[in-house]
């Protein structure tokens, strides 16, 4: 089969953190086109089972594949554990998951090889992060924290609060105990409450973004393989988004925090792929 | 069809929050048997559309109807919103929502007919206590407050900390400013940090607690229709669990907040039904 390389990239997620993924692909390949799709109607995965993880995966790959992507970026880190591994063989374009690039530059930058991982209770109990990390470098240690507060804390708005700050301090403590160098930002949501993250952390720690990483690798990729866009096949929406349920809740988030309004949103019965 | 009086109560809720109603029934109902199915795999409901709800609610009737429970309690109040009135003239056995019993006692206990309702965002964005309470007595005013911090802050064992505190201080302060005598408890997780409301709103607010409520309606209802249990059938597991994912975190859950250990939890495909 011939790809176009002017075909868009198809990101998903379980819902609207993977948004933080997209905007990093909008900012480092501004003539990609994108079509997202948020599993808002069965989010969040990182409560559920493995098999029903790639099960989901499967039926989104699905979808999307229906509308011509010519590569996947998993930009949830729950089915980056559990999916990429059974989903990347069955495929015949390139999908990427946001854990291995962030795990790469984390292995890179630590210099005193702790690296702490921070993310959801199904995303740090996968213990996936250390996985990566351990085949990297064997000698890292690496200190998982679940802080399941912090997306339900991004949703509400409370980015720079003092309730915020009180969680992360909480949350942190044990990572600065152990004295990490490198901390992951393990969830979709994070890269919002970075800042704050950075007030608790200090600033010698380095914080890694697997958003920006994952775009970066994208970019690397497409570019060995000759498949970055040509930048001329314009269209009205570059960018478009598909979600499982309430497509309205999703586009307010969506302009929360991708830098123009998103125009075009719509409900899919993801359960018929 | 001939109804055994000591049949099982069918319970169901979108997660672990209906076991605060499964608990108040065995604690008033103490010789009835109970089936609670946790729909784990699909958990939250507050964030999907009332056609969804629905059909998730009548999946999980025909499985409760399978296992020839007498009578059904929804206990979640998304599904009481939104899949009540739909689902119960479908059935040949009662089913009661959380919503109706909540929206009585309130509405009696009230003097300056303002009542205030906490919730999830689709719960209170949905109006139904406000329904509920103006058909009793059109003279009320209702007050509803999101408060989606809440219920991750329970499940995360914060029930007495300062941190819960602060956020409850900060959702409810809207409430007291506009003068509310009763409030509603409006998801089942909130009677597990009932104590920290209490606190906030302080000692003259009557909190109304629709677990507890609802517990007693079924009652009623029961004896009424002649249809408790005579408690002469011993079963060695009056109450079953059954969850449509993830049974082990179901039972942690249910361990710490329900008076004995459970013993028996089942994963189910909730989609087949």
């Amino acid at each position: 089969m011939k790809i176009d390389r002017d075909a868009p990239i198809g990101v998903f997620d379980s819902g609207v953190g993977g948004l933080t993924v997209a905007r990093e692909i909008m900012r480092n390949l501004p003539s990609e086109k994108i079509v997202y799709f948020g599993d808002t109607a069965r989010v969040p995965y990182g409560s559920k089972s493995r098999d029903t993880v790639i099960r989901y995966s499967r039926q989104i790959i699905h979808f999307l594949k229906e509308q011509q992507v010519k590569a996947i970026v998993i930009a949830c880190n729950t089915a980056s554990a559990f999916a990429l591994d059974a989903v990347q063989h069955e495929q015949d374009i390139p999908v990427l998951g946001v854990i291995g690039a962030g795990a790469k530059v984390a292995a890179e930058e630590t210099v005193n090889k702790r690296v702490g991982v921070i993310g959801t209770v199904g995303t740090v109990g996968s213990g996936i992060h250390e996985a990566y990390l351990k085949k990297l470098d064997p000698e890292i240690t690496v200190i998982g924290k679940a802080c399941p507060l912090f997306v339900p804390l991004v949703e509400e708005g409370w980015l720079h609060d003092p309730v915020t700050v009180e969680v992360a301090n909480r949350y942190l403590q044990e990572l600065k105990d152990k004295d990490v160098d490198t901390l992951i930002l393990g969830c979709t949501h994070y890269p919002l409450i970075r800042s704050t993250i950075r007030e608790v952390m200090g600033e010698k720690v380095r914080l890694v973004n697997p958003a920006y990483e994952t775009a970066l690798e994208l970019k690397n990729l497409l570019q060995k393989t000759n498949m970055l866009s040509t930048g001329q096949q314009e269209e009205e929406f570059p960018y478009r988004f598909y979600v499982s349920d309430l497509a309205d809740e999703f586009k307010e988030f969506a302009n929360s925090i991708l830098p123009y309004d998103v125009e075009m949103t719509k409900k899919i019965d993801i359960e018929k792929y």
